[in-house]
């Protein structure tokens, strides 16, 4: 496992995609060694870092030139370099050039929410798994009304996490903010 | 109501107790225009201030100074001043010397919970109210236990707020750190 | 305070909105005595009996007959019969006939939401506070964008609220599920 | 990954450990193929189930005999029935005679939580890892409380997950009960 502190971070990229959540996404997955994964909007490479280490091939695409370089120093960190391919691009646009995607996790999508899961739906393997992280209620919405039309049955948790700040008088619970987690899977 | 932000606040200072958590205490406490009000370890002054409008009588009780000053600059905003007795000491000790107490609200103790739940106990008028807002795991148990074995049945509620922040994008959730609520009423 | 199991239910009825989420109510509403209160989709009856004891009027509608059995039984368990009208019918055609509004607050609305939304903003007095309380991840989106889409500043904060079980061997958390509450206040 | 729907269950047997624990049970225990877990209070065998297709070898106690049944089935119906020892007695009893622990999970523990984690202390292999799941407050006081005492460095992490129900008209959030996970690492 990693721990969120140690990836490297800066303060104009979001994320890392926090511990728990990337051990549920990983869980959900159920990545293989044999598959390619999609991180659309890859923020601080929090995700292709985890998917890298137990992947094929992870396509990490980001429109942020300074996500790009963090997702590339931690890349480097974690020694998966070899294993991901970085784009700094629109996802929209980027995607629509790659085929043959086991697993689509789209964390950032800009307004292109609903096109890009279309598009991703085109490409998708047979039994490939679409994950969308979620912090925005639009997106929880939108995320699940898009899947449905597209003929998914998708699944949505939502995730409240706090931790404890262990003190000599007693333990404290700090919060994380909610995140969810709509999933579905290609029949 | 109050928001939160309408408070006068000090970093050295905890609180004030955030607004759901004091609609939920002013709730379930039940204030009448005739009560006596202790509040003990009583921070910013939210608890007090809002307590104060509602009460006879509040007894704000903080052994750091500056949490006295920044109740009384509260008290004095929000025109309540004359309504809440302020004293800067221990909370045990000072509760020894009070009497005939309506509503007890504890949100500080420093290690002495147990035994300002005693002294608390013996001092309450009857159908008398304890509440114990606690951000300790350790605190929750040991308030619990101690109100147990005084023979109250007290209840706990664990609350955990978030709160959207509107954006041109969508809601984004922010989420508060849990707080619970103790509560007892003597027979 | 009124405990939940306090009120009359049934199976075929939502509700009562549980205690805390009533106090929030309670609290933001700011409800005074002269303040006339409409009750959407009152379902079991639990706001209209609360806002019936502190505001001078209360209008609640349901278009299920079973709800305004129950909600009926409920407002003479607690005394408040005569504050309260009960109309059974649909909300928005119900308070098209409705003028004068302080607080409106919107439990259901079946698929009618924005247009509620609209009809009461017409008929809000100056000052006047609407809420919604809200279950459905549509039903938050949805309200918020209309109160915006109406010139509101719109508020949205979510709850997650766990009771403790109080057991010879320890404190078990048992959670209710999440509500958000969206309140807008008329300038 | 494995729903939880797809667990044989019995009334009288808590559990199994919900999906999104049992995901992040696997990632902070960092699982390897040569590793022996213990599952102390085993349930329905979620956890079983999940370590035993991962790791060694798992050994697998419960006091109950339901218990050890259910998880019987279980393991026959995931097909990892030959990777796990039942052992139908107590959980402080069974682990004396256990040597070389590399994760254990302790579920359920009777009034036996800290004599257990002293046991597991010094069965426990270098770089051995400890886990408590607790869904009481005292369990978590007391299970932190002691692994200090021991010497670990302990972390606590709150879980609160709503699933999403989705409807025609929405998605309504149905929340599952709290629960901790302590973790701690032995040195």
């Amino acid at each position: 496992m990693i721990n969120d502190d140690d990836f490297i971070k800066s303060c104009d990229v979001p994320g890392p995609t926090k511990e728990n959540i990337r051990a549920i996404l990983l869980y959900k997955s159920m990545v293989q060694k044999e598959d390619i994964v999609v991180d659309i909007g890859c923020g601080t490479g929090g995700i292709s870092v985890e998917f890298a280490k137990r992947a094929k091939k992870v396509i990490a695409i980001d429109k942020n030139p300074e996500a790009i370089s963090i997702t590339r120093q931690n890349l480097k960190k974690f020694n998966v370099s070899e294993k991901v391919q970085l784009i700094e691009d629109d996802g929209l646009s980027t995607i629509k050039n790659i085929d043959n995607i086991d697993i689509a996790i789209v964390g950032g999508s800009g307004n292109d929410l609903e096109e890009i899961l279309e598009v991703i739906h085109n490409k998708l393997n047979p039994n490939g798994r679409i994950f969308i992280t979620a912090i925005l209620l639009d997106t929880k919405v939108q995320g699940i009304n898009k899947l449905k039309s597209l003929g998914y049955n998708p699944k949505l948790v939502e995730i409240n996490i706090s931790n404890g700040r262990i003190l000599d008088r007693g333990v404290m619970m700090i919060s994380e903010n909610p995140i969810a987690i709509i999933s579905a899977k290609k029949r």
